[in-house]
């Protein structure tokens, strides 16, 4: 492979210009699909506490069109002690329990009841298995009064994860209407490990069409609600797990994230998500499109989220505590390194305030400058990042993603000939679409990206810059189907550098945030995207923001983290 | 991805079917590269130091022809002094230096002696650069009087190079004629982590044609010798530095290997080579075919040849107490791990006697054999290890190889238009051959290495074994232009596992290894590879062994190479 640059040519690659082949199969989908889609959401209905469910009067009647803050509910409804377990941070949880301060089973009664009004006001619930959560509770309890001792790091500790890892005996679909019989036989190698170290499962959340929305729908159980403004999008693609933790129905959840599925809902939800780099965490058996096959040019990872960075660093220490690479040879046998929390002056992080491609929104902007006026004040230093082939990494992940020229995506929308949400249909025209690359485009790009890892992490050195801290995308939560820039996540996939999306501690503001209505955008992406940008949907609407850190260093970007969410109290 | 076993119907995929549609361009390659290929043999020929060569009277006219032990000579032309460097492992020599009890000055000249006795016999060298080691040996001599201490673990050791690494300043072509003019303007990462470490090049030795043959012939400087028949093949593509080292041209050198390359050439020629996992050293600046694209599926990798395992720890170790990562990004983070050496008590090896393709020829079996009955005595735990899924994963690894329908090597054999080598002929038609694989293809075939990865993974923790020990090729060194099978080396690079090739201490002996005439070929591989064996060719040759070890398992690997060092005293 070279270090030397190579460039794409623009003119003769121009954007989405291609139109998908698929057209579904409306007759075949209404007879013999949408029974099964009505049997999967009884199952969800009926499983639902509704006991538990908050009041009429708290809750808007049509929540998808009400401007509504869904954060406010849960603690109106809530009993004391319900609130008060809710509260807690994983690891404190975790703790707890492990001095039996708390048993497993108070601790996943109150996550239950939270978790019922979470879904209430966010439909953020694919699966709702609180019946199996309370008898793993109980075995847990019954454990540790045995044993004397918790079986793992994570007893106790509710853990809510994303549908599309394999469930053993459930049926997992990766919200494919079509793959609705799917029944798995064994749990995924990485909910395997988390089962091992002590976690309770009780709920399995919501993911979009194909998986490849920063947005989520699908045609199973519809559309997720944003927890800030049930009428936004709670972001994708790890659209439920954001909304449920956002609302405290979850310490700690498991995202996917190939071109942002975990740091855009961790930033519209207002939460704390990993994207670590590739092969340190188990992808045998997530199921999705590719099930089949494997497309490794941009790899997907998994990555927990939570409410606090602590947890994301129990998560990762607990899983690799557990040498997944004995389970699963994909993964590197990097072990969980201990490393020390830097001090504030040893740090130099260097702020992006545009990408280059598209002018973050108001809101974001001043988040960046907030967020860099309290982090200079604390002692880091703080440089302007400037954007690097930011365009052209864009290009060639949209093209990567589709090289198979849709042969997955659409093999497995074709089994039920379900119809296309917008985002599928916009995804399904990324890079070649329905054309896919050749062997040899596929091997040009795969250099191309070696090429952009090079040089970043070249730049990083030569600028002296530790972390970067960027937008987690252009503004704030948008409203359901209108994403279509993935540039500001999707960029630290291709370059497989580690993310840690945090709260910035800002929320949208009408009265400073104004649209500029002057602002010539410069390319097409910028020309939609840009013009997104609302004054009405931003205002109190959180800004997350990502703080980048160099390959592999999931150990020091978490404890960068902590010292940012120190100096911001978030 | 799935861990599920995927078949694939070899009656719809037969093998060898295609033919390469690159003729070459004759009155082009002869008016235009020709000319370069003479100036750079000139070039070659004048850095030869003659008063070192051996006496007319010690080598046989037509060593091509002849049955030639070339490893008889050295010592019978050489001073003592030279001898007694020459024979010290790179360790040994690392430490004299370092002591001062010898100069680098000193021991590059004696190396450079022999190196020159050794190119004379197998015709192993690319480019020479004498003068420059002997300026390099000077400056470290100086170095160390000025700082009383080394510059680094390799000061002064002699260190050979195969020649497809960028080396400042020098043409660097990878064996393509094309590539006569290409001056690389820097050296290859891993050339500058060595020299940093304090190496001494001052030789560059021969590979074959598209780097893809399991022996020798380029159209620069034609074929290469095996040190111990000078009639046979020294094995490929580490061609030249198997021999070089055989003869103790070198003490340690660098080879790169994507289907066999370090470890074929190093059994025929009866040194040590490790094969590690992939992403352990850089690759950045290995000039091949596909330079400007990259072909992830099957990776290529470094690894280090030598005439001791101790020294294939030593460069280890060197190479990544510099955290290679930093420079290459490419590379995963994971230190040189200081493990123990297990006592034979501890270990479980599993002997191949037959991967099910084809099986091995009398002298390899008997080594085997012979092998399995020391380490028994020894008390190494040894069972046989039934072969698993081999002819799928040879079909597989072949489809991959030439995924890009050979866009790469056609490209650069098309620069010169030079003529095709009998084994490139071959090497083309590989899997689907110029057809090549469409992306969706490549991704299935990507999903049938993971699976077989898991599958071999859960086999050896189910066997309970920890290293296997197999053939490297089917015999002992063949005649030129011959071998077709690798299964018994590119399973292990499908596979991404930990190899160390090491000298059986068995050789061919034709009174006893008599062929069976009357075996009943299985497939169409075994039909033309097993009917390779020539009684009186393998006769005297050296047969290599294979210690697999599990992925990532360099460390482990070597110690337990180790272990049967001592108990094969090789």
């Amino acid at each position: 492979m070279t270090t030397k640059i190579l460039s794409i040519d623009h003119t003769k690659e121009p954007l989405l210009t291609s139109i998908s082949a698929y057209k579904g199969d409306k007759a075949r989908y209404e007879k013999e699909w949408v029974p099964k889609i009505k049997a999967y959401n009884k199952k969800l209905s009926d499983a639902i506490p509704k006991e538990n469910l908050a009041p009429e009067s708290l809750v808007p009647a049509d929540l998808d069109n009400a401007a509504f803050n869904a954060t406010t509910v849960p603690e109106k409804v809530l009993d004391d002690q319900s609130i008060k377990i809710t509260n807690l941070t994983a690891t404190e949880i975790a703790t707890k329990v492990a001095k039996s301060e708390l048993t497993s089973l108070e601790v996943i009664t109150a996550f239950i009841k939270r978790a019922t009004i979470a879904h209430q006001l966010t439909n953020c619930a694919m699966e709702i298995l609180f019946d199996d959560g309370i008898k793993r509770a109980k075995y847990l309890d019954d454990y540790i009064e045995k044993n004397g001792k918790t079986i793992g790091p994570l007893h106790g500790v509710p853990l809510s994860l994303k549908e599309h890892y394999d469930f053993k005996d459930h049926v997992t679909h990766a919200g494919f209407v079509g793959s609705l019989d799917r029944v798995a036989t064994e749990f995924s190698v990485t909910n395997q490990i988390l089962y091992d170290q002590g976690a309770v499962f009780y709920i399995r959340t919501t993911e979009p069409q194909c998986l490849m929305h920063l947005d989520s729908i699908n045609n199973i159980t519809g559309r997720g609600r944003n927890a800030y403004n049930t009428s936004l999008s709670p972001g994708g693609s790890t659209s439920g797990e954001a909304a449920l933790i956002a609302l405290k129905g979850s310490p700690l959840g498991v995202g996917s994230d190939i071109g942002g599925s975990i740091r855009c809902p961790a930033a519209f939800n207002n939460i704390w998500g990993l994207k670590p780099s590739t092969k340190r965490l188990s992808l045998v058996g997530c199921y999705f499109a590719s099930y089949n096959t494997f497309q490794e040019s941009i790899g997907c990872v998994l990555g927990p989220m939570s409410n606090s960075v602590e947890d994301l660093e129990l998560f990762m220490r607990s899983y690799l505590d557990t040498k997944p690479w004995v389970k699963d040879q994909y993964c590197v046998p990097i072990p969980w390194r201990e490393v020390s929390t830097p001090k504030a002056q040893e740090l130099t992080i260097g702020i992006v305030y545009d990408d280059g491609v598209v002018k973050p929104h108001p809101p974001v902007l001043r988040a960046l400058k907030e967020v860099e006026n309290k982090l200079k004040a604390s002692g880091v230093n703080v440089v302007t990042w400037d954007s690097h082939r930011v365009y052209e990494a864009c290009e060639v992940v949209n093209a990567l993603y589709t090289a198979d020229g849709n042969y997955a995506a659409i093999g497995k929308l074709n089994d039920s000939g379900e119809p296309l949400a917008p985002l599928s249909e916009l995804y399904l025209q990324f890079g070649k679409g329905d054309k896919g690359l050749t062997v040899t485009e596929n091997q040009f790009y795969n250099n191309t990206r070696e090429v952009l890892r090079h040089e970043y992490s070249e730049l990083f050195k030569k600028r002296g810059v530790d972390f970067i801290i960027a937008p987690t995308y252009v503004g704030t939560a948008s409203k359901p189907s209108l994403i279509k820039y993935w540039g500001y996540t999707s960029l630290w996939n291709i370059l497989d550098q580690t993310c840690v999306t945090f709260p910035s501690g800002v929320f949208g503001d009408k009265s400073i945030d104004k649209k500029d209505t002057s602002y010539k955008p410069r390319n097409e992406y910028e020309e939609f995207e840009y013009n997104l940008y609302d004054e009405d949907d931003s205002d109190g609407m959180p800004v997350g923001l990502t703080l980048v850190g160099k390959r592999y260093t999931e150990e020091e970007s978490l404890k960068a983290a902590k010292v940012i969410s120190d100096i911001l109290k978030v």
